[in-house]
C-alpha cells in the first residue's frame, strides 16, 4: 500500500485542528503531566501514522533549519548543565559527554539530514499472497505507535531519537538525565518550533524526578514500546516496572577467540583494536580467549602488545604461569562477566572451539563476540553456535554499530532477542498489519 | 548459513551425554523443581539450535508415532480429568473442550505432521551485504531459546505450542491449567518417550499452584520469551509479573463497518458470518458500526436477520429509534469494549468513515476490524488508518487465524505490535543474528 497523498489531505483537517503553538509548552511536573504528555503523543501517533513520507521528511527538514537558528540558546542551556557539572564535581569524562559545541551541534544537524535522506521503511509491502478463496493478504510495514525513551546523560540521544521516530512515523516520550535537563529543554524547545509538527510527535518530560519512570513505565494504553539506554541500574528499574514491550540495551561483556590456526599477526591487531581503539563503548572487549595449543606462543605475545598499550591483564592460571608483571593480576570469577569500559581485559586459556564455546555459554552477554582462525570449518561451527546478537570471523568486534553495519543511524544495539537484535536501525523502528482484501467472502 | 550436518556430528557427543530415560521425569513441585525445568531447558535450547533439520523433523515424527501408541494412556488420564470436571460442576462448554476423543487425537496427530511438513524457516539468509571496508554481513534466522507457554484448559494447544517451537529449535517450558494436569502430564509422557528428543526439550511443570507463574515470570536468565494463552486474569498477571519478554494473546473486540456504498447483500451476509458462524473465538464480531447514511434502510434489516440467528443487539440511541424487540437492548459504555463470545453485538450508527475511525481509535482491541463498502477510496483510506493487527475490505474477521493465513499452524494470535503481531507462524517463533564474515579488518 502506498503512503497516498490522498489520506494526508483527508488528514489535513485534523492537522489544522491541532495547530503548532510556537512555544515550548510548560514543562511541569508530576504524575498528571506525565500522563499528559502521553495522551498527547497518542493522539499525535495516530496522524502520524497516516502522513506520506514527503510530510514526515519536511518535519526533518525544520527540524535540522531550526537546531541551527536556535543554537544560542542551545548553547546558553548547555552552559548552565555544564556549570551544575562542574559545580557537583562530576567527572571530566561526564563532563565532555554533556557538552554541546559548534562541531556536535553541526554533527547534530548533520545527523538529521542523514535520516532524511534514509529509505522509508514505512509503507513496505513485506509479503503478499493470495489464499484459495480469493482474499488477498499483504503484511505491511506500519509505525509502531508511541516510543518512550528513557536514557542518561548525553543530549545528542535527545534528537536522534526524536528524529529517527518522526521518520518512522512514531511519536516519541523522552525522559533523559538531571544533568542534561536544561540542554534537552532547548534542543526540545527548538525541535517544538517547526510548523509542520503535530503538537505532541515529540515529547520531553521536564521533570526528572526519578520516581516518575516507573509511572511512566505503567502507561500501557498510551505507550507501545519503551527504550530504555542508560546504566545497570537504570535498566533493571524499567524492565521491573514495565508494563509495555521494553528493547533493552543492556552491557556488552564481548571477546575474541584466538584460535589454534588463527594468522598471530591478524589476532594481535584485531584484539589490540577491539580492546584499545575506544575502551569506554558496549562493542570493546573484555574477555580475551586464547586457544590451549598456541597458548605458550600467544600468550607472551599479546600480553606485551597490550600491557605496552596501557591495558591490565587479568589472567587465569594458566596465563599466570606463562608472563608475569606489573599489568597482570589474577582474574576471579567476577572478571569474566565484568564490562569493564576500561583499559582492562580478562584473558584466560580454552581447550580450543569447545571450550570457548562453553566459556561464552556460560559467560558471554550475547553481545558480540569473534573468533581469529584460518580454519573454515572451525569458523562456520563458532558462527552457528555462538549465540550472540553478532557473531565475527576474523574481524573486530567494534563493528557492531549502526553506522559500520550502513543502517545511517541506530537508536541503540539491543541486546533482547525479541523484535530487534544487534544494531537497531529504521526498521526495527516499525510494526507491522496485515491488510487483507476480498469481495465478500465469509468462513465456512 | 546452511545448518549443517557437520555440525549434528560436533553435537552428537553432547547428545549421548544426555541420554533420554524414556521415563516420565518425576513432575514435582515448587520453585525449585521450576528452576531446575528451566534450567534443563535452557540446556536442551543449546543444542536444539544447532541441529539441522532433519534431525528436528525426526523428533516430530517420533512425536506423531508416540501419540498414536499411547493413546490408551492419553484416553486413561483425560477421563480423569473429565471425571474431576464433571464432580466439579464445570460448563459443558468447558468439559467439551477438555475432552480428547479418537478424533481430536488424530486431529493432534495430524498437527503434528503438518508442522513436520512446514518450510523450515531457521538458517534463512533473510538479507545480506558487503560494506565498503570489506566485511561481509549477513541476518540469518536462528531459534529464540527457550519460550515459557502458559495456557488454560485445551490440552491440544500443549502438543501444538511443543511442536511448534520444536519445529524451529526452541525448548518449551509449559505451564497448564490444573483441569487438565492429566491429560498434559500423558501427553507430554508419550512426547518424552521420542527416543531423539532431546533431554529438556520440552518440560511441563506439573504442579498448578498459581503461586508459581510469578516465579517463571522472573527467570530471565533462562527464559527468553513467555507467551501467554487465556483470560484477562492470566495476561494481567504475566504483563506485571513478567522481567522477560512478552507477546501477549489478549482479547478481541472485532468490528464490521457497513459503509454508506457498501453492498448490503454482501453486509448482511459478511456480519452474519462474523457474529454467528462461531462466537465464542476471538475473530468473531462484537461490535457492528453502520454508516448513518444507511441507517434507515440497514439497521431493520440486520437486526432481523441478526435477532432470527438468535443475536441479542445491544443498541445505540439511533438503532433504538429504528428497531425494537425482545432482543434489543440499550447498549451502555461498557459494551463497545465488551469481548462477549457470545450471541450478543453491540451496534453503532456512526458519522461515516469519520465516526468509525472516532470509535475504533477509542474502543478497537486492535485485532480484526472490517469495512464493507464498494468505494475503493474510501476503503483504502480505512485500511490505512485503522491500527489494527488485520485489517479487512469486504471479508469476515473470522479469516485472522494461521490456518486461514495458510501458516499451516499457529502458535496464537498477537495482539502486540512488537515482534509479532496477527497471527503468528512459524517465523515468530525465530529471532535473528548477524553473521560477519572478515579478512582482519579493524576500526580506525
Amino acid at each position: 500500500m502506498e503512503r497516498s497523498e490522498k489520506t494526508a489531505a483527508a488528514t489535513d483537517n485534523l492537522l489544522t485542528s491541532w495547530p503548532n503553538t510556537r512555544e515550548v509548552p510548560a514543562l511541569g511536573s508530576g504524575e498528571a503531566m506525565v500522563r499528559e504528555l502521553c495522551r498527547e503523543a497518542r493522539e499525535a501517533s495516530r496522524l502520524l501514522a497516516t502522513l506520506p513520507t514527503a510530510r514526515l521528511d519536511e518535519m526533518l527538514d525544520e527540524i535540522a533549519v531550526h537546531l541551527e537558528k536556535e543554537a544560542p540558546a542551545i548553547f546558553a542551556a548547555n552552559a548552565k548543565d555544564i556549570a551544575a557539572a562542574e559545580k557537583a564535581g562530576l567527572s571530566k569524562a561526564i563532563i565532555d559527554r554533556l557538552r554541546i559545541t559548534e562541531k556536535s551541534l553541526a554533527a547534530m544537524v548533520k545527523g538529521v539530514q542523514q535520516v532524511r535522506a534514509l529509505p522509508q521503511p514505512l509503507g513496505q509491502k513485506i509479503t503478499e499472497w493470495e489464499r484459495p478463496n480469493g482474499i488477498k493478504i499483504a503484511k505491511i510495514r506500519v509505525p509502531i505507535g508511541v516510543i518512550a525513551i528513557i536514557f542518561e546523560s548525553r543530549p545528542n540521544v535527545t534528537i536522534d531519537a526524536a528524529v529517527l521516530c518522526l521518520k518512522t512515523g512514531n511519536a516519541t516520550v523522552l525522559r533523559g538525565g538531571k544533568e542534561a535537563i536544561h540542554s534537552n529543554k532547548a534542543l526540545i524547545a527548538a525541535l517544538q518550533k517547526c510548523p509542520s509538527l503535530p503538537k505532541g510527535a515529540v515529547q520531553l518530560i521536564g521533570d526528572t524526578d526519578r520516581a516518575l519512570v516507573p509511572f511512566l513505565c505503567r502507561q500501557s494504553d498510551l505507550i507501545d514500546l519503551i527504550i530504555p539506554r542508560g546504566g545497570h541500574s537504570l535498566i533493571e528499574t524499567v524492565v521491573a516496572e514495565a508494563r509495555i514491550p521494553v528493547i533493552k540495551h543492556a552491557h556488552g561483556v564481548c571477546s575474541v577467540f584466538v584460535q589454534a590456526k588463527a594468522d598471530l599477526a591478524m589476532a594481535e591487531k584485531i584484539v589490540l583494536n577491539a580492546k584499545v581503539q575506544r575502551p569506554g563503548v558496549c562493542n570493546a572487549i573484555e574477555t580475551l580467549l586464547i586457544d590451549r595449543a598456541i597458548a605458550d606462543k600467544f600468550v607472551p605475545q599479546i600480553t606485551a602488545t597490550l600491557t605496552k598499550a596501557g591495558v591490565e591483564i587479568r589472567g587465569d592460571e594458566t596465563v599466570l604461569k606463562l608472563v608475569s608483571g606489573e599489568n597482570i593480576k589474577a582474574a576471579t570469577e567476577a572478571d569474566w562477566t565484568t564490562e569493564y569500559l576500561d583499559l582492562i581485559l580478562a584473558t584466560r586459556v580454552v581447550d580450543g572451539l569447545e571450550g570457548a564455546l562453553e566459556h561464552l555459554a556460560k559467560y558471554s552477554s550475547h553481545h558480540s563476540d569473534s573468533i581469529v582462525t584460518e580454519d573454515a570449518a572451525i569458523a562456520e561451527r563458532y558462527l552457528n553456535e555462538v549465540d550472540s546478537a553478532t557473531v565475527y570471523w576474523n574481524a573486530s568486534t567494534r563493528f557492531t554499530d549502526g553506522g559500520e553495519f550502513g543502517f545511517g543511524a541506530e537508536i541503540g544495539i539491543s541486546t533482547d532477542k525479541l523484535h530487534a537484535r544487534g544494531p537497531m536501525g529504521l526498521e526495527e523502528l516499525t510494526s507491522y498489519k496485515f491488510v487483507i482484501r476480498g469481495n465478500g467472502q465469509i468462513r465456512t
